[in-house]
């Protein structure tokens, strides 16, 4: 894997990341796919215009349990079960089990937690991660880290990362799949002190690219902001810099100027089947009666096939009637959104420095 | 509307229905659209191969409760709202009505029922329903008929045949939308000697074509084969013949051979659903344990999406994980066999006659 940095304004930056199943141009939005699926779509809808994702992202957690490695592996892995010939990112599982509250205990070695699923008990640790994210093929793993919820004290903080540290080491360690790279995960709050700190113990080490975990976790926004702004510059400039979990349009669009390349979020996707549209004039409430007779689009300046062909009560009609239609119609508009939004901040900052 | 009878094998004929939104061949398998989509597809979807459905069904019962008139009037019509430019059916509203049991009073007048959403109190008369169907703008509306459930005593027969003789007079002075034409029902239950009667009655009125309703209703299998067998052929030769709510590929088949040509059923869309797939082996039952590690298609034969880009494993993995890209894949291959069948009849007949 190769990454470049094509144009810079500021702190912010255009780039193109070469993997073996193609190119990812940055900044990028990464569509989650928690269990195989990104919920509505095919993959053929992902690949094509206007949605046209680069890559998309899978949870370790929650493929680990169901289909479950065994079925993963049978098909050859992650790509060829769910039919996706572009590159995949999985998280290091770690996120999603600490989600699951105080059924999960962590300990300097890694984590044992229940199922969501049947409540039996498995355990995690840094090599157990790197292991099952090689059985199912992504093309970026993630390094398995202890992400402390926002607001979290220091000494929880402090023992987060000290614990990350070690696990990024024992990850480096794991054998990863053919073609396939590993990103560190940066701790420390929205604690800029501590965020340099832990740069400094990561930062040398040999990873493909670098993320931000622990943001958008509970902190008020205008920390993250400011934490941003003064710290996402630092990460080794050569390597694609990922900002996890975030967020909003609003978001995104800061963070790219803070210097921030890569992102992943299951806004879009969860927020369109519970009736949140974004559009070039703000957020849509479905279920709003003004919507009722309302004969035009959800945006008239996207392209989508949802706004290209169908009225906005006929989606209010779809959302109340429960139908399989709106969650389809509405999560291909958001997803849409977000991806002219990334691709509008790139091709600003390409223009912005002479390319076209 | 104009109808014309292509080639004849025994009973079983292939024909084509030709209509101001493009020509329908039947035999016809109509999917069904009940609140203004046809569960999990898009309308380019039906329209493109493998599927290319010719025309789909609407319940006039539903879609009069929700969206309501108003919304689907400032549409211009069902086609406009839910982006559809091929021909559409609609029923009468009359065996949904009934279908909600007691809450449905019956008179020689209409019918006066409780919305299944918000138990607000409504009444369709034949001259209401005939008025409704012109707003949807359907390209088929049906006559307003009382469908009695299946082995219901001769005496209640009797009133639903009588009532709706009367019913389709009343109708076929209704104002329909322009372009639109009008099917007669035919009832008398699983009783060849009521239906002619039936069909003595309604067959002389100009009705574009006729429909048996009451079949599929609850009555044994072989009664309804036996009916059909000696009855269908009966129906004017010169006019299209539809079994309404009918019903498995056998029941398809055999429906054919006795000279029906067109069909609706909930069957390939709402098994689908359910995990029940239909295959050239026959049916399978998605969540079965055999399927777990099974990385072959559904169905090796069909050329749908799900079939030529998924493995059956991947399917029960979203069936168990209730992912809506489940209900989409499993809802398309249905619905490409049902599509696959009646075109294979319509084939195997025009061949059979020397037709290319």
């Amino acid at each position: 894997m190769k990454f470049r940095v094509l144009a810079q304004r500021g702190k912010a930056r255009a780039g193109v990341l070469e993997t073996e199943r193609g190119e990812i141009e940055t900044p990028i939005f990464m569509p989650v796919g928690t269990a195989g699926t990104v919920k509505g779509m095919t993959v053929g809808e992902l690949a094509a215009p206007p949605l046209d994702a680069r890559i998309i992202l899978g949870n370790t957690y929650h493929l680990y349990l169901r289909p479950g490695l065994d079925v993963i592996g049978a098909h050859g892995g992650l790509h060829r079960l769910i039919g996706w010939d572009r590159p995949i990112l999985t998280d290091s599982g770690g996120f999603q089990v600490f989600s699951q509250g105080d059924s999960a205990k962590i300990d300097d070695d890694g984590v044992t937690f229940r199922s969501h699923i049947d409540g039996s008990s498995h355990r995690i640790t840094p090599e157990r991660s790197i292991e099952i994210q090689a059985t199912l093929g992504s093309d970026i793993a993630m390094a398995f880290d202890e992400c402390p919820p926002g607001g979290a004290p220091r000494e929880i903080v402090l023992r987060a990362m000290a614990r990350t540290t070690a696990w990024a080491r024992r990850c480096l360690d794991g054998p990863l799949a053919s073609g396939q790279v590993l990103f560190g995960i940066l701790q420390g709050g929205a604690d800029v002190g501590l965020r340099r700190r832990h740069l400094d113990e990561l930062g040398p080490m040999p990873f493909a690219g670098f993320a931000m975990g622990g943001f958008s976790v509970g902190e008020p926004i205008a920390d993250m902001y400011a934490a941003l702004d003064s710290f996402a510059d630092e990460l080794p400039a050569d390597k694609p810099r990922y900002l996890m979990g975030v967020g909003t349009p609003e978001d995104i669009t800061r963070a790219v100027a803070a210097g921030v390349d890569m992102f992943d979020c299951v806004m879009p996707t969860r927020n369109a089947r519970n009736g949140q549209l974004f559009t070039s004039e703000g957020k849509l409430v479905i279920s709003h009666a003004r919507h009722r007779m309302a004969t035009g689009p959800v945006d008239p300046e996207c392209p989508c096939e949802t706004c290209t062909r169908y009225s906005r009560a006929y989606l209010r009609h779809l959302f109340f009637a429960k139908e399989i239609l709106y969650s389809r119609l509405a999560t291909l508009h958001n997803l849409t959104h977000y991806m002219r939004l990334v691709r509008r901040l790139r091709a600003e900052l390409l223009d912005s420095q002479g390319f076209k």
